[in-house]
């Protein structure tokens, strides 16, 4: 036994974190227990009133403090437009740009067969029902452009084309900084697809 | 805001932890409150836990729930060898070798000017105690190759070669496993000098 009990548990705890290797996971438990006893428990006790305070939103799915959040509760925002995403952090992805002023809503994840997630594993039936009654404008899909993304959007597209007109996804191109050399071919022919003329 | 405080705190929680960045931090967050309250408040336990009951051992000063520790209170280990360490993590490191049979000292830390980190803020004088008291046939220096870890181990000789006769470090030389196209000359200049006849 390398380490004692208390200190392997505790390096076991953050191995269970995504992304945190071995190696990781011992540097975080040795910052942590470096620490006084009073910043331990202020750690300690964010953690639980995280999960205390957060819930979901009861219309959009987005996590928050409050129900309805923050964002279907805003009288500025514009409750015609909903913005489809995977996950909340994927909402902050596109809230970040400042650009988007419409409602969101939060599937909780993609259709991915080989991993066994199906469209009723996600927050669809939610969003159908969102559609039907709040007759929408715009319909916009903020997802990966993975595989899973890529047959979300199908699906998605195919059950809420009779609800509404207008549907769309963010455009495919380069990303910004893109060093052409590195970029990959569908990367590529999508921004060729996509080019716009320059005025 | 972008998300709301209590997630947001969280974030901020993982943000002080090293090596991670604000992408991590945010991974991690989300990852801790998608799991249930039952496993919440075993993680939030298991990290007061570890505070509560990892001491320093009064004698090698490495973490350890028992004092003195485990590797200084078993009989098997060689009590007239001290093996130097910076930190409880590098005991582990020389621990999984399996090689080693001897006692540890963890002087907590290296030398460093620049950081304003003196001999004098290091576990230093209780080795030098510990030295004079136990009369060890070899102290060996495992530290960092670093110019920190370089300043240490010169320090310490100074100071400890009148109580002990034998002091070493660790070997220089190519680590396992490299190419030598990449080493650096200072590595290939002591693996040079370290060198040895093929029998």
């Amino acid at each position: 036994m390398k380490y004692t009990k208390p200190l392997l548990r505790l390096i076991e705890e953050f191995q269970k974190f995504p992304g945190v290797g071995p190696k990781s996971a011992e540097r975080m438990a040795f910052h942590l227990i470096k620490q006084d006893v009073h910043y331990i428990e202020g750690f300690s006790k964010v953690v639980i009133e995280a999960k205390e305070q957060i819930r979901k939103c009861s219309e959009c799915f987005n996590l928050s403090s409050n129900d309805p959040c923050e964002i279907c509760s805003n009288s500025l925002r514009d409750k015609k437009t909903i913005c489809v995403v995977s996950e909340a952090k994927d909402l902050s992805v596109v809230e970040r740009t400042n650009e988007y002023k419409g409602l969101y809503h939060v599937i909780g994840g993609l259709i991915s067969p080989i991993d066994g997630i199906g469209p009723d594993d996600l927050v669809i039936k939610e969003l159908i029902y969102r559609v039907s009654r709040s007759d929408p404008n715009e319909i916009i899909f903020a997802l990966d452009t993975s595989t899973e993304g890529e047959a979300t959007a199908l699906y998605l597209h195919r059950i809420l084309s009779p609800l509404c007109k207008k549907i769309t996804r963010l455009g495919f191109g380069l990303p910004a900084g893109t060093e052409l050399e590195y970029a990959d071919e569908l990367t590529i022919s999508r921004a060729l697809e996509n080019r716009k003329e320059i005025v």
